[in-house]
């Protein structure tokens, strides 16, 4: 295994602010945040010592291929990461992360957080959230061999309900308004290692976006060069900064020569960060109207996600459930079967796409499509073997006798 | 795109008959199938024309990698292949099929099948499949733009109803007695090409198996050696025929000295194959009893299954449910949720471990955990955010404070 060189936990409220690399400040960055606005803190790496050749490493498989920039890969792996490219046309890549050990990005995250519990000597780990990231969560602490707690709402899809339950994890559904200070009290009163997020506007573990930036690492590694733009679903934007800092840590290292525009891609029921932008804040909260895109639909935004778009050149997209439904339509008539959030890439750019200059644009799906609302909801109903009656369906379908 | 050094259609009934390589013989060999047993066929290659370093090919990836020795692959792919072995301690392996396009193996058969049907230009595809067969050859046809007819069952869980839906497929549910008597009017009125059996016993699609014979080159290429034995869940054999046949031309071709048995694992609820060994025949058939691991528990076994096991000095293996749920459970505590009769590897692996010599051991686990009846029927309720109920709740699961 290659040694980590990450170095020290870096504030992004204030980037000359530094702190030992453990243990990880889940609760946000102590010198800048307000009772009102959190601010994230990222690692820092002894960029220098790097060897030549990372892009093309010649050992390791998954996240551990790039472990020499990410913090300590403590955690045994499920082989997390590696996952295709898959192309769509035109230029347009989707980079489907549902091909991930529990089916959506999250596993990267949770390969470091739970890489962190493991390293810090954490009982356990605790997460509040009612789908990827709690199964992602649970799923890592159980081959770690630690205890984890989920608070998940009670309206979750039946189907994550059993997702959340098949790692051995304990399930513990509770109103959502209560989820935070619950798991506040099992982190002050139990020790266990929160994995997502404590802090009033998001801020999330400073570790988690480090392994997202592996996408960017693998997108330069597959396509030979950089994207023109990258279009992420978002909701609190770990995920959306994770993969900018990737690739500005390649233009950094000269592996590239540039970074592409990174589009944030919000539920139109909820888009805290468009918001902000267009309040000129560092963070938006909104209200959110009911929708399907649960996984993305949030409240509250988090500062990171302001940083990429901002310094990318991007731009904090919208869509509705409509467009939304839209794109994941045209991904599944492409073979490409997603959770309605994960199509929120696609329908941020088809908004626009006719903007867009030269060069290939990856859009990123996040997780499979089992986890909606809907599904199982419609089972077909049985017909009768009545040749003639399925022979008209069948030309009623477009099939020629 | 290497060329594809398939040259004719070989007969496993009699191995000196060979037909042309199109159009694939769907109804099964010609030559030596009666109306009681039906032989496949299996495609031959001109093995001396591949060049060397076919082990590590430098091009391509997934299925591709390996487009020499498959039949031409004239379907667009959807980056299928190139799965993970996962770690599992003491020298065992867990080749996760989970991590495909749809999330199960069937996607190495469906990029043959879809393929020979884009070949012969046929106006679209047909399956009789109420599970991960199904999903996956609709998925494939819709990304080559061709129509498919799925003929399910109506009491398929409600998570693959949606599933197979989602990719635009015509899903008809019809009664299970009716379902290959309808798939062959299909075929014979509507031109469409059939992607699943069509005969009395298994034989399936003649390309099918050459799909799943890239998981030994990718075992061989990952493990760096062939290891002892092979796990592999069972309902017609077509995975276990093809994963053998994978280590053969392997061994013929001089990449490895020596292939691994193959050990069939059935579910004890219908296990064809295991009668056939009993019985002495070529084939087995038998009735099913009421089980929950629907995608491998077959009243009908193929000649393919019968061979690999045979030849590899391998045995025939059957599990009960109780001892399914057993495996499926060891296995989600280690991070990884499969259907059930996806864990019929392991629990296979388990009842012949201690006969087992020296050498790493694999058990291929063919799909996620989603598709099995019992997901999303036990949602857990609310729980009221009290915290002495909920700090009890977390002691008696054997944390701290």
């Amino acid at each position: 295994m290659t040694a980590s060189l990450a170095r020290v936990q870096r504030s992004l409220g204030d980037p000359d602010l530094t702190y030992p690399l453990f243990p990880p400040l889940t609760a946000g960055c102590p010198g800048t945040s307000t009772d009102e606005l959190a601010y994230p803190l990222e690692v820092d790496y002894a960029y220098d010592e790097l060897s030549a050749g990372f892009i093309n490493p010649a050992r390791g498989s998954g996240l551990d291929r790039w472990a020499a920039l990410l913090p300590p890969l403590a955690a045994p792996g499920l082989e997390e990461g590696a996952t295709p490219l898959v192309e769509a046309g035109d230029g347009l890549w989707i980079k489907d992360e549902s091909r991930n050990p529990t089916w959506s990005h999250k596993d990267r995250l949770n390969r470091c957080t739970v890489s962190a519990a493991v390293h810090i000597g954490a009982p356990g780990i605790v997460v509040a959230s009612s789908g990827n990231h709690g199964a992602s969560a649970a799923a890592y602490a159980a081959r770690a061999g630690l205890p984890c707690v989920v608070f998940a709402s009670a309206g979750m899809p039946p189907a994550v309900s059993s997702f959340l339950q098949a790692y051995g994890a304990v399930v513990l559904p509770v109103p959502a308004a209560a989820r935070w200070p619950l798991m506040r009290r099992v982190v002050e009163e139990f020790g266990l290692h929160p994995v997502s997020n404590l802090t009033v506007t998001h801020t999330g573990h400073p570790f988690g976006p480090e392994g997202y930036k592996t996408i960017a690492y693998e997108i330069v590694s597959d396509l030979g060069s950089v994207p023109a733009a990258v279009f992420v679903p978002t909701g609190y934007g770990e995920l959306l900064y994770g993969v900018w800092k990737g690739f500005v840590e390649l233009r950094r290292l000269g592996v590239v020569s540039r970074a592409p525009r990174m589009f944030s891609c919000e539920s139109r029921a909820g888009a805290p960060l468009a918001a902000a932008f267009a309040a000129g804040t560092p963070t938006g909260r909104v209200e959110v109207a009911p929708n399907d895109a649960y996984s993305i639909a949030s409240p509250v935004s988090g500062y990171r996600a302001r940083v990429a778009v901002r310094d990318s050149g991007g731009a904090p997209l919208t869509s509705t459930d409509a467009e939304l439904r839209a794109a994941a339509e045209t991904l599944a008539h492409a073979g490409l079967w997603y959770e309605l959030s994960s199509a929120a890439g696609l329908a941020g750019y088809r908004t626009v796409a006719d903007e867009l200059g030269e060069g290939p644009v990856v859009c990123i799906a996040t997780s499979s499509g089992f986890k909606d609302r809907s599904v199982g909801l419609h089972p077909a109903a049985e017909l009768a073997p009545d040749w003639p009656a399925i022979r008209d369906q069948l030309r009623a379908a477009g099939l020629q006798t």
